[in-house]
């Protein structure tokens, strides 16, 4: 079931500024027993990109509004908030009243807990600085990377920049554990800056790790103890295998796993 | 008036992977007295475009039954091709059947002959040779760079790439004239090659001016003896004042206009 406004809705007009020109945002997150798990985080980072790019957020009140009127128990919730209408071209109207979209789907298995396979994308990740780490609509570069294979046994399709270092998953970010040091890319020129890569930054040192966001190369992801990928779907998944090198179980993973699910739960928000 | 796959419309589902993710391509072109500006060429382009995403691209036979549709007489007319619709995921459905959606919008006037004046825009082009050329629905950092002026008198605002070389305007290519020699920026990392710089590289031999296909500075551009835009709306328009550097009217203006006047009528498609 979907909404557009506050309304029951299929369809959203031609002159959606999201159609047009891929003008908005969007996030997804799980809805678990009718409690959303890091509401606060996922309307902060709604927000953060809607103001980034200039959109008029809508008010927390009316998105939960939205999402209660969907009456979702497990689901997996997707909004999207577009600029607004408008006629041809790239200038928006003075007064553009923005676009949301609130859908509940179903919401999928988690992926098993031993692990992933994961494969390198030949699709390289943008660089526009001034989209960098915003959850946009302009999304076809996913799109062409998750093209490039069809062998349901591979998970997720990592992409490096045009210097060659590693930015993120297709559809997820991505942690590399050396010693008790967790790397994860800069997401300075491009990518997504997820809401569980931050959760996982802000709870790493209470595991016990540093935390280092930099220039990761394939190299040293090679090298690493332990790579996961993480978004607010899956969670965090461990990388079993990555083009022929293996992951056995590392000893953090039960113990980041607790900790994870235990901040789920503190920063659920029920409707 | 707007059709969608045939069928007059206002909205489009929600499922369109447009929508979701800009996954499409789409064109612009002027309809004069019902004749369809360089339509030939228009065509072959938005099946470049959908072939290089791997859309399927409607037959020319259909679209131009949909423009017929509409009646057009004096009219901008704007195609949209999506990939079709889908779920949420980056993952396309195995069979996919496109979207298309045609409209016919009114004339817009042309620029003035005498030039436009034009700004330097703090957005830069971004990287990515998998979309570079294609005029894909990805098109968030022309709105950014768009949104960077509300001044009227100024038409158009130029783009650097990471490089500091010149890419774009926001909505037109480009063309700088050095003596006899055209020159415009080369389009492999970013860019929307468009039908009337294709037109104009044709017809430049014609004039007697050698071209090429270049990287080109800021500081070459400023120092060419004519800068022109051109995209298929406003067909091609001399600068006339960019960042406080004036140029008068050029010699060769009014035989380039009076030579693009004559293509436009040998390369018009009747409806």
């Amino acid at each position: 079931m979907r909404l557009v406004n506050g309304v029951p809705a299929d369809s959203i007009t031609l002159l959606d500024r999201g159609y047009q020109f891929g003008d908005g945002v969007f996030c997804t997150l799980r809805c678990e027993s009718g409690g959303l798990r890091f509401w606060s985080r996922q309307y902060a980072r709604l927000v953060h990109d809607c103001t980034a790019l200039g959109i008029a957020a809508p008010d927390e009140a009316t998105l939960l509004a939205d999402i209660a009127t969907l009456e979702p128990n497990d689901a997996v919730i997707k909004i999207i908030v577009t600029r607004g209408d408008s006629e041809r071209g790239y200038a928006a109207p003075e007064h553009c009243a923005p676009n949301r979209m609130v859908q509940a789907a179903p919401l999928p298995q988690r992926p098993p807990m031993d692990g992933v396979r994961v494969r390198w994308c030949e699709t390289r990740a943008s660089w526009q600085p001034r989209l960098a780490g915003i959850k946009h609509l302009n999304r076809l570069e996913n799109v062409l990377a998750r093209a490039e294979w069809h062998d349901p046994a591979i998970f997720e399709g990592l992409l490096l920049d045009r210097d060659g270092h590693v930015v993120e998953g297709v559809m997820s970010n991505l942690l590399a554990l050396s010693g008790r040091v967790l790397f994860t890319p800069r997401l300075d020129s491009g990518g997504v800056a997820g809401v569980m890569r931050e959760v996982m930054m802000e709870a790493a040192p209470q595991m016990g790790m540093a935390v280092r966001e930099t220039l990761l190369t394939p190299a040293a992801l090679m090298a690493a103890d332990r790579l996961w990928l993480c978004n607010s779907v899956i969670g965090l998944v461990p990388v079993r295998e990555l083009a022929g090198q293996h992951w056995g179980a590392h000893a953090l993973d039960i113990g980041v796993a607790a900790k994870l699910a235990q901040l789920e739960k503190d920063e659920t928000t029920w409707l």
